[in-house]
């Protein structure tokens, strides 16, 4: 297959903004993926762009990408939305590369960009999907990760402190990251005298409400000297969905699992090769689960790696050295570009800091899924980068 | 590039069909497809389903394609929505073809579904993306076009008898065709007595009011003899959205012209060598400017082609043989593969009683788009693929 790299990358501050619309979030976004990379605009063949819901609050479903980018003055192009969940911005960085993998283009540009702050029915619960019946009946996503928390718990002896500490490692990188809707540190006892949503997880525990866009600009490798001295290669891409059934066992994903394993079986690598890795903590319980599921230790001890620093800057691996979901906040197809944008930082030595010292190899994960009420069983997306110092 | 073929292709009915909802539409065309092809389900590697504006139908915005997967028993594969206005279908085509072309997936399933016949809101207009300021204050896409049509008839002394031959031809065309909604021909005196819609247009110019869904399967060339001995190769994909702007031109889409060139090219053919098309005319006057976009005939000389019989069966090239937008109506996702099916039946010769004698070359053309009210503008995404037998 084609070799690919990254040669821009780009992100809004995360934040609430009810003055900003998607389009002009994205425009941010992707004007500063395209300075950040030299790429003149003309140079630019092929467009995605990744929102799970946004077409619901614009009153739009498929515009988004193409107004924003006729506000850049690029048209002339093939452009498409993409929608994966709350993976639907690493799924355009997806549909991106495997285009220019193809051979048919050679210059591509990801936007993932979603907003969250401003809700179309008034007191309707906020899920990645819509209103489906069982979150109407109240099983919004903190349930159903609070399920998942009590039977790691259960099955594990994972604490309450052990998630807190989830929460405590991220909010303290995003004392040094500007994009994050956060950016305080917190300690584990304000962790656990916060908020209770659903027993056992605390507000602290759940990723805040958000507005952001996240933009990549990716080109053939051998082209990418044309753009910059320090392209950041996709050596792996993988995605997948899998079946859920949380009568069989609530503690893994198997969409994580089987994602994992193709993206790591792609790159030649292995968890013990990963530097650092932004992961989906959308509660710090998923978290837990991802360090299990992507290798980086064993079934039930995740609980542990996190408590024994292992997941720290300094650590094995690097995890969330943005600050994470529970920092930044997750604009469900904003968050897979901006975790990107965090890699991209990261390998090249511009992460300030919160630079991961010699990182060399970075992970992004994105999981997204839906409650199937008819099915009664739950659905998962696992879309996986890793990626490599290009030069 | 790799080489890609189709093996298998599938609809339903297209009709209103209140009581049926996109997951059982879906099922119904991937159903259909698999069979047809002899592809065992296993060795589905990868899914797209387009879609544009069903998520809101649903309350749901991503998990149609997912949810459809998995009550035909398919779990465990990447599988993404994408969104094009009225080319969902087509884009989710183009997206499957891309994933084979890069090497990284040999067999991929393409979806396309709508629903129109129920609307989220009573007495909203009924658009491809939603309410925007301009439909809401009257301006709906039978304006639009009403507009355009006036504009051809006074630049090139187009009359409303040639575009009614268009509705005359395509309806001629699906009395054979039991998928259409509409199966009965309509005589040129019926179509100028319709009722108005905007004037010129009336409402036998116009597509009806449907429901329905398509599926491709489709897989590199050199597995396609695993599975059939008349696969159908895809021998070219484009797709490019334009802004079209009103006030220069309101008789050419600049995104047909422009993704035409680019499909004739990657084909090695021109519009002489088509044999048959399936072309978007969501109203009459469209696929006579699409007759001009594509080249099958030059500017100004839509109306005269269809009047002399050059796009009927045995003319120069049989456009919409399956009855077309006019006869089966036009479920936004659900028309790009209903037009893709068509190809590939008639290029099989499986086409029945219209069957168009001799097809070795077939187009499918879908186009897309969107009013701006922003920037006045109208956009446009133009999507072309074009097909040959691949034995």
């Amino acid at each position: 297959m084609r070799e690919i790299s990254i040669v821009g990358a780009g992100m809004t501050r995360f934040a609430k903004m009810p003055e900003r619309d998607v389009i002009d979030l994205g425009r941010e976004a992707c004007i500063k993926a395209i300075k950040s990379s030299g790429v003149p605009r003309k140079d630019i063949q092929i467009a995605y762009c990744g929102t799970a819901r946004t077409g619901q609050l614009l009153n739009r479903e498929c515009g988004v990408g193409q107004t924003i980018l006729l506000d850049i003055g690029i048209s002339g192009i093939p452009v498409t939305s993409v929608g994966n969940f709350c993976a639907s911005g690493s799924s355009a960085l997806r549909e991106a590369y495997l285009a220019i993998a193809s051979g048919m283009y050679d210059v591509a540009l990801a936007i993932g960009v979603e907003k969250l702050s401003v809700r179309r029915g008034k007191g309707l619960p906020l899920t990645s999907d819509g209103v489906t019946l069982l979150t109407a009946l109240g099983f919004s996503p903190p349930a159903y990760f609070a399920e998942i928390a009590t039977r790691h718990m259960y099955e594990f002896g994972t604490t309450e402190k052990q998630m807190a500490l989830v929460t405590v490692k991220n909010r303290g990188h995003s004392r040094y990251n500007p994009n994050c809707q956060y950016q305080t540190s917190v300690t584990v006892e304000e962790v656990l005298a916060s908020r209770p949503i659903v027993d056992p997880l605390r507000m602290l525990n759940c990723c805040p409400t958000t507005d952001g866009a996240g933009a990549i600009l990716l080109c053939a490798k051998d082209l990418a000297w044309k753009y910059t001295d320090k392209p950041v290669d996709i050596i792996a891409s993988s995605l997948h969905f899998g079946l859920y059934e949380k009568n069989k066992d609530m503690t893994t994903f198997n969409s994580d699992r089987a994602s994992g394993k193709e993206a790591y079986e792609m790159a030649g690598l292995g968890p013990e090769d990963i530097d650092v890795a932004e992961v989906h903590d959308c509660f710090s319980i998923a978290e837990i689960l991802h360090y299990e599921d992507l290798g980086f230790c064993p079934r039930g001890e995740g609980g542990p790696f996190v408590e024994q620093g292992k997941a720290d800057i300094g650590g094995e691996v690097a995890i969330n050295p943005s600050g994470g979901l529970l920092s930044r906040g997750h604009p469900l197809g904003g968050t897979g570009l901006a975790q990107t944008t965090e890699i991209f930082w990261q390998l090249r030595g511009e992460a300030d800091k919160r630079q991961v010292p010699g990182a060399r190899v970075g992970m992004t994960h994105t999981m997204g899924g839906f409650q199937d009420s008819i099915e009664l069983a739950d659905v998962a997306s696992s879309c996986i980068h890793i990626y490599r110092q290009g030069w």
